[in-house]
């Protein structure tokens, strides 16, 4: 994995690429040289979404208004900066209205166009009727249509327009947002109650710590809220992704734990890049075996991250159980077949599940250095530590640091990240014991499979700081699709409007 | 007060001011033209403190080490601003240790020196060796020698320069402060108790509110968080000192009431604005009878805030219970002697108890525009209406309008309030019941003769939310000098330390 080129390579960690439609497959490697952040959430699949091909539950009556919001953009300071308008979707068809208390429940918006989530959180629209509840989804600003600045390429423009991309002035976007709707709806006495996943599970988590007198609770689900500095091991990701192959298959984790070795010994020759170029179905001819390792550590941890039960379109077209489908292609050749042929084999289940994929482009994004939200946000506030352990992962081994880490980012954006910053704002090691003592109302929800769920709160802390744990599941509740909607009730999650 | 000069007479409220050392007293009054803000806290003393003669209390043993820390400008933006050193004072010595768990006793620092807060804030001294307790006192951003830009030259410039003063801003210099000393020494484990007085005991409640998990509990004395909006009616805080002056003497409150009208009448000449800067010993001909009506207010307000029962120093030099001095005077006269007559007498027990002085200087200040922090809170996050009534004060009726505050703000400063931004930041009209659900660990204590204590929380709000009034007093127990610390705790405050 990159050994051969060992001065950029420090962070070799995922992007977790997504796309919306074959064959345009892009992978982010050589946007940022070979340096990586952490694995991402979402990655840039939301911008690119084809929503009407998305919006396939219309049973579930995923029905919304759009509206637009003027918002400040620097809550804390005062400088003379232009507004923005935030959009928000809004259904009110089931809300019984002010005089009877009927709660609001806010998804808190992620990294992306907040439609995409609207339309993938079909938990929220299910329960929504069932609630009386007013149905609010704010879209995260710098994703989607809540751009500053005007445009997307003004907001995204350099490190002074992207500067107000935070948690904290997103958080208050959805605190100065609800609080302006209530007014105008007299719906002051509304409980709100918070939903989110992923990112988005954490700013659920966060505004119930930071605005308790404006969400009586909330639902976080895949939420991470302790990959920060050293609270869990830096391994953990790794470790849950490589445990994911391993459960299915042992011979398959083996088989891609040295694929590493064998595409670096291929790629010692411009023969051998050759070679995998051709083996891989590549469209552009290889150039450093590093886009390549990229590409494939992207699907595993990216199917971890869906492994669901059942086929899914959340991000990709998979089948049910893609892992033990991804291993049992790799499994299933003769003996003597090479490692690369096998994971050829496997991660086509997960790049080319419908096989219209005619070659895989691994990338050379076009996008300006930085242009993509989630990379400016891991270079200031999310610093989330991964390492991945050579007796335990699937992975080569690597050791995260720090230094390198802002070297890296001061190199790309012209920015230090303030890796301290957000235990120091939202709480850190001492966070579970802190939430015993001064938290409510919050319910974290986790599959296990799910490699972000290492990070995630995984044991009650309180009678009222709840952890749902999915053992042998990924299901975030907050994305239960129809039909599967009433599995994920089955999980005995049920909202409490006190 | 100010009839002629309707136009810009929009918030006829009174700079409390305070000077260190007469003769120069100096009134805010022409700095905004007739345009006031609310009553300030502590006004500009602090800047001109001389502390070596504000330290009488040495026999408290008021020691600290004077430290810098490096700031971050704006914590919630990543701008590519310059950093700050932010003064703080320190003392470990009668501090246990990490090993004892022994506290950390943060005093949140007000709009002012830290130094003078410091050397004024007697309890916490005297409290501290009880609790084996490290003091900390971090100097508020803007102020004293906390000047982010380098100097306060540059740090006051303009509104862009400005901008990074927020009360949002200061508890998380707070909170990125005590977090990296207790990193330093080891004392993770060590429960910070905040302390405030004030805009600082504001500051103190807040912090316990947004930060729990970096402070277990605070002390928020004289603290008005409910002076925001319409929580409480903005009569409330005239409505205090005019009710201090009339249950000492309700001739006294009639005089000063029909004062006002008396000094219009004669300022409405020339001639009568010579006879009123003689009657007043004004240094400077008088040129509108507003200036000399904001002196006076400024006078009744700060005498309401600084009502003790013993002497005092903490602004002026002032003799025990000085509002029953004034009124004692403005009543000794024989009938016949004229209002004016009468008031002056009783003003100058506040601008004048030690005689020195040989004339008052209302003003004209010299200084920019703004250049006062706590206008510049005033005119972005600290809006808190206030208004006078005709029947129940004995100050001129005004009528707080919202819409000309905005105006004149702009006016000044080139930027419009957020009025609503506190409430929805901290909590706002159902603070209370809120603080009940999801807070602990505050104690509010105020005096009900201080008009700030119109705008706290004057009820136990639940077990661990309690308030501790004065009922004949405004002696914040953060104030408490010796030898009269004693008296606070006899008051029967004793901090938690759990």
């Amino acid at each position: 994995m990159g050994k051969t080129s060992t001065a950029n390579l420090l962070l070799p960690f995922l992007f977790v690429l997504f796309s919306s439609s074959p064959p345009l497959i892009t992978t982010e490697a050589s946007k940022l040289g070979s340096f990586r952040f952490a694995p991402r959430f979402f990655g840039r699949f939301a911008a690119n979404a084809d929503l009407n091909n998305l919006q396939t539950h219309k049973s579930l009556k995923i029905q919304y208004e759009t509206r637009y919001f003027t918002q400040v953009l620097d809550h804390f300071s005062f400088s003379n900066l232009p507004t923005f308008q935030q959009r928000y979707l809004i259904n009110t068809d089931h809300w019984l209205g002010p005089n009877s208390m009927a709660p609001i429940f806010l998804y808190c918006g992620n990294e992306g166009d907040i439609e995409w989530f609207a339309v993938n959180t079909g938990f929220v629209w299910e329960i929504a009727p069932l609630f009386n509840a007013m149905v609010v989804f704010p879209e995260h600003r710098y994703y989607g249509k809540s751009m500053p600045f005007g445009s997307r390429d003004s907001a995204y423009k350099n490190a002074a327009s992207l500067s107000y991309l935070t948690a904290e002035q997103a958080l208050a976007d959805f605190a100065a947002l609800i609080t302006d709707l209530k007014r105008n709806m007299s719906a002051e006495a509304c409980p709100v109650v918070l939903f989110g996943g992923s990112y988005g599970g954490m700013l659920a988590a966060w505004m119930r710590i930071k605005y308790p007198h404006i969400a009586i609770g909330a639902l976080a689900s895949s939420a991470p809220i302790l990959q920060f500095e050293n609270i869990v091991p830096p391994e953990t990701f790794y470790d849950i992704v490589s445990n994911d192959f391993r459960r299915e298959s042992v011979s398959c984790f083996n088989t891609i734990k040295k694929s590493w070795d064998a595409i670096e010994a291929e790629g010692q020759t411009e023969e051998g890049l050759l070679r995998l170029t051709e083996e891989f179905h590549l469209c552009r001819n290889l150039r450093s075996t590093q886009d390549l390792e990229d590409w494939l550590e992207s699907a595993y941890s990216y199917l971890a991250m869906v492994d669901y039960p059942y086929p899914s379109d959340f991000m990709m077209p998979l089948p049910g159980n893609p892992i033990k489908e991804v291993c049992r292609k790799i499994d299933s050749f003769p003996d003597g077949t090479s490692t690369l042929e096998r994971i050829f084999a496997g991660v086509s289940v997960y790049y080319n599940y419908t096989g219209v994929v005619d070659c895989f482009d691994l990338g050379e994004s076009n996008q300006d250095l930085g242009a993509d939200g989630w990379d400016w946000q891991a270079c200031t506030e999310m610093v989330m530590p991964m390492s991945s352990s050579q007796s335990t992962s699937m992975f080569t081994a690597y050791d995260f640091n720090y230094s390198s880490y802002q070297d890296e980012c001061f190199k790309h954006f012209g920015i230090k990240p303030r890796s301290r910053w957000i235990t120091t704002e939202f709480g850190g090691h001492n966070l579970l014991t802190d939430l015993k003592t001064f938290g409510s109302n919050i319910i974290f929800s986790n599959g296990l499979l799910d490699p972000w769920s290492g990070g995630g709160v995984l044991q009650n802390v309180s009678e009222t700081i709840t952890a749902l744990v999915t053992k042998e599941g990924n299901v975030p509740q907050e994305f239960c699709f129809h039909p599967f909607a009433s599995s994920c009730r089955s999980l005995g999650f049920h909202p409490r409007s006190h």
